[in-house]
């Protein structure tokens, strides 16, 4: 069942945000796709309702309405760009709402690889929106490992999300918004503070994909199965 | 068809170790078991043979020894070990040798959690092992996300083995290797740096196996067949 909540995508009109946003309108979420230019966002959305259908719910606002009209947030931007949209959100997002991370510190936003990561002061990026927030804002590490490619293709994914938070309610709504993803499974990964590893992970997925030319995802094995649902 | 060469595990009688040995072991392959103490590695290597049958190719010697009568070694000791146990062998290891490391620099080895990674001044456990070793030895990265608990039962694994050196003939021996063990995939993972990555999920694992009480590995999804050949 569609979450009754909008989800607002943040930074929305690149490939990630694009590909969460076809991948949850299709299943009936409500979707607003946020970004600086609010005209951009508009043709964003209407190119995922080319794909998804005139009555599936999918908007464009520039990210500071979309923050205003939404809760759950889902941050998809270059690490370059992530600190300073969120001071610049910030009188914007509203208390009680869940910030969903999927920033990487990859090398890439300093000039340097895709195949690297930065060191992040806090630990990951994530950590670092976890300061950056507004109090009584929690956030949440997810998605990081999906291919944007395959997020917007028609093929059911063939990998698990692993969320993390220091919230046990915000990982609860983001695993029940991963799983909306046909053929995702989300897994509870416990404390924010291990997002570093996902985000690592994201840069060795970035080393695979050039070097075998893939698109590469995770899954987790070996886990009884409550923790997959 | 099984490597002609023997493979020695130096510091092979912990769990990893015995599980590599015994997997090895079962499909043919000769396996030397090192440690410090050379009766504590034959005791161990009589342990396997128990379960692999007597005309199995298993010995137990003395962590020198080991390395003088073989030349693909394999590296499974805690971190707090890694460094004194290579500067202790560094005049066995024959030139020529490949070492294939799979330590992980748990904050464990300091007092700490077994969930958690200690930053490792050359970027992991495996470049640091690449500083301590004879010239003309190349190190791997690999083997260090298979559950050693599962490594010593008798079930096919689940499993992906990442395989990275800087050292392209290195890594296909490693990756020949790693596919004699039932269920594993071994794919090349690129230059030695990237092992942070491999040793960091190991971390993670272990918090998803603290945390949801399984054996966590991994597999990567998404690469051309070939990747995983």
């Amino acid at each position: 069942m569609p979450d009754p909540r909008p989800i607002a995508i943040l930074g929305g009109t690149g490939p990630a945000g694009m590909g969460l946003a076809l991948r949850w309108a299709r299943v009936g979420e409500t979707v607003i796709l946020g970004s600086r230019d609010a005209q951009r966002a508009k043709e964003a959305a209407e190119k995922i309702k080319q794909k998804t259908g005139s009555e599936s719910r999918v908007s464009g606002m520039e990210n500071s309405a979309a923050c205003a009209a939404a809760d759950l947030l889902v941050l998809t931007v270059p690490f370059e760009g992530q600190a300073a949209l969120l001071k610049q959100l910030k009188p914007a997002i509203r208390a009680g709402s869940i910030l969903i991370d999927a920033t990487v510190a990859l090398a890439a936003s300093v000039g340097g690889r895709a195949s690297r990561t930065l060191g992040v002061w806090q630990g990951s990026a994530a950590q670092q929106a976890a300061e950056l927030v507004p109090k009584g804002v929690s956030v949440v590490a997810a998605f990081h490992n999906l291919s944007a490619e395959l997020l917007n293709g028609d093929e059911d994914l063939d990998c698990d999300v692993i969320v993390c938070s220091d919230d046990a309610n915000a990982i609860h709504v983001c695993r029940a918004l991963a799983a909306r993803i046909p053929g995702v499974r989300a897994i509870d990964g416990g404390k924010l503070e291990n997002a570093r590893v996902l985000e690592q992970i994201t840069a060795l997925l970035i080393g695979l994909n050039i070097r075998h030319k893939g698109h590469g995802g995770i899954r987790i094995t070996g886990l009884p199965p409550e923790a997959y649902r």
